[in-house]
C-alpha cells in the first residue's frame, strides 16, 4: 500500500486498508494462507493462494515467473483463490531489476461495467500492466484499466468529495453519472467503446478462467461482501530480454525511442509529452522527500482504526 | 487475403494486392525469403523472415509457437525482416484447433498516430489480437488496432468514395479530418487518449524492439516507399490450455461466460449483444455462401493487374 501511494496510485494505497481490515476481521481473507504451486511446466505455472492477501500471492507468482524465464525465455504464472492485491504496475516493474519485462493481467475485485450495449455488470475494469527496460532513461511502465477510469479514482473521488468528470460513469439510463458516492447506481465506460469491452473481456478470461480463478457472474464484489472468499485471479508473463539477443542493444534502443517521443513536436498548448510511468517516478521521487499526502478525512478514519486495534495513531502533522 | 476478406477485414483483404505487387516487382518483397530461427530457447524463438510476404513469416513464427507451448505451456516468438501480414485476428486465431489461446502483436507498416500530446507519427496502429477456445460457442477472437480505427479502414473508406466518422482522425491544427483522400495531412487518435498511446507504445516495443524489428522513426512507410526494406515486426504468444487444467473445464467456463454475456439485459435500443469474433464469424459463413462483395473500383483495378499480368481477369459477375 506505501508502494502504491508513494508512486501517486492513490486508488490502491492506503486508503484500501480500512477495507482490508474489514475483510481480514470478517474472515473473508485467510491471515495465514499456504501459498502454493498446484500445476506446472517448464514455462508456466498456477499458484494457488489458500485465500491469503493478494499481495503475497502475487508476488509469489512473479517470483516464480522470474526464476522460470531465466530459463524458458518466457513464463506465463496465474493465480487463483488470490485477493485484490493493489496496483498492477508494481507487478509488472518487478522482473525489470532482472533484465526481463513484465505484462500483469488481473481480474478487478467487484463488477462495474456491463458488455458493449449490455446493462448488467459481467465484467470489471480489468487492468493491463507493462514494465519494459531503459537503459539510461526511466523504464516503460504501463497501468491502465480498460475503462475510462479506475473505481479505486471512483473512490478517491468520494473519499475527497470531488465530482466526476463526464465520461468516467453513465447510470441505467444511459445518462452521465457526476456523484461518486452514487457509483452502485450505475457502471464505468469502456475506453473506445466496444475495443475497451473487448479487451476487458480478454483480460478477464487471461487472468481469471485461465487460471480457475473467478470471471463474469462468479466475480465477488469485495466493496459490499467482507466474507465471501473473492476466488480473484491474477496472470503475469515474464520475457527474459537474453533470450532475443542483446540486452543492452534493447535497452539502447528503448532510450533512443524514449527520447524521440520526449522531443517530439507537441500540439499547441502542450507543455510536455510523457512517457508512460514517468509521473508515478515524479511522484516517487517527491513524496519519498516530503512525505506522502494523505486527506483530513482518510486520515481521521486510519486514526480510528487504530485506536479500535490498540495502536498509535499516525501523526497528525503529516495530514494534507 | 482471402481469409481476411471472406471475414470481412476488408482493410487487409484483396485491397492490399496492387500495393503488394509494386512492391514485389519494385524489389521491396523478396520472393524467395529464407524464413529461419536466428536464436530461441525452450520457449522463445526469434524468427529473420529474410524480408519474405508477411504472412508467410508470421505463419511460420505461430507454427514454431504451438509445437513450442505443447512441451512448455506457454511460447512467444518474435518476427523480425517481416512484412505486412494481414488481419491480426488470423493468426491469433491458429492456435484454437490445438485447445491451445493465442495472442497477436504487430508494429503497423506505416506510422499514423503521434504520442499524446504530439504533432509527430512516432507510433503506428499497432495491433493487438486474441483468440480463445469456447466449447459448442464460437472462440472469442478480438481485432482492435490501438487506435479508434484502423488505417485499413480509412483506405477501405477511400475506395468506397465514403467521408470517415468525427473522431477517427484529426489534422494538424487539431480539428476533425473527414475526407480519407486527405488522410496524408493527419492522423488518428489512439482509443481512450492517453491510454491507447501507452497500448500503442508497449505494443511496438514488444512486436518491433523486442524481436530487433523496426519502431518508431525506423518504420517505413509502406504506403510510399515500395523499395526499402521494412524490417516489419510481429509477436505470437501461445499458452497450451493442458498446462493450467483439464482444457474441457475451461472451455465450459467460456461457453457459460459467452451465454450470460449474449443474454444479459439490454440498453434501450440495442437489439444484440455481441462477442468479439461473432460479426467476422457470420460474415466468413456468409460469404462462404454467397461469394465476397468487391467495389466496382477494385474489380477495375484487379482486372487491369491482371492483364498486365497475362493473367485472367477476375469475372464480372462477382462485382458488388
Amino acid at each position: 500500500m506505501t508502494e502504491a501511494d508513494l508512486q501517486g496510485s492513490d486508488g490502491h494505497g492506503v486508503i484500501r486498508l480500512p477495507q482490508y481490515l474489514k475483510r481480514l476481521r470478517a474472515g473473508g481473507i485467510n491471515k495465514q494462507p499456504n501459498i502454493r504451486v498446484i500445476c506446472e511446466r517448464a514455462a508456466t505455472a498456477v499458484v494457488d493462494g489458500d485465500n491469503g492477501m493478494g499481495h503475497l500471492v502475487v508476488s509469489r507468482a512473479v517470483d516464480i515467473a522470474i526464476s522460470k524465464a531465466r530459463e524458458t525465455g518466457v513464463a506465463w504464472v496465474s493465480t487463483r483463490y488470490s485477493n485484490h492485491a493493489g496496483p498492477a504496475s508494481l507487478y509488472a516493474r518487478r522482473p525489470l531489476q532482472h533484465d526481463m519485462l513484465g505484462l500483469y493481467f488481473a481480474v478487478g475485485n467487484a463488477n462495474h461495467l456491463p458488455p458493449w450495449g449490455g446493462m448488467e455488470m459481467l465484467l470489471s475494469t480489468n487492468p493491463i500492466a507493462a514494465g519494459i527496460p531503459a537503459g539510461e532513461e526511466p523504464p516503460v511502465v504501463l497501468d491502465m484499466a480498460t475503462t475510462v477510469t479506475a473505481y479505486g479514482k471512483v473512490k478517491a473521488k468520494a473519499k475527497r468529495g470531488e465530482q466526476m468528470p463526464v465520461g468516467w460513469m453513465i447510470d441505467r439510463q444511459g445518462q452521465p453519472l457526476l456523484d461518486p458516492n452514487r457509483a452502485g447506481e450505475g457502471f464505468l465506460l469502456p475506453i473506445g467503446g466496444h475495443k475497451g469491452y473487448g479487451l476487458a473481456l480478454i483480460v478477464g478470461l487471461l487472468a481469471g478462467t485461465l487460471g480457475g480463478a473467478a470471471m463474469g457472474r462468479d466475480v465477488v464484489d469485495f466493496n459490499a461482501d467482507h466474507v465471501s472468499v473473492t476466488n480473484t485471479g491474477q496472470a503475469i508473463l515474464v520475457i527474459d530480454l537474453a533470450a532475443f539477443g542483446d540486452p543492452g542493444h534493447f535497452k539502447d534502443h528503448v532510450d533512443r525511442l524514449v527520447r524521440d517521443i520526449r522531443s517530439s513536436e507537441r500540439l499547441p498548448g502542450v507543455e510536455r509529452i510523457w512517457l508512460p510511468g514517468e509521473q508515478s517516478l515524479q511522484k516517487r521521487q517527491r513524496y519519498s522527500e516530503v512525505g506522502i499526502p494523505i486527506s483530513a478525512a482518510l486520515m481521521d478514519e486510519l486514526n480510528m482504526l487504530a485506536r479500535e486495534l490498540g495502536i498509535d495513531p499516525l501523526m497528525a502533522e503529516v495530514s494534507a
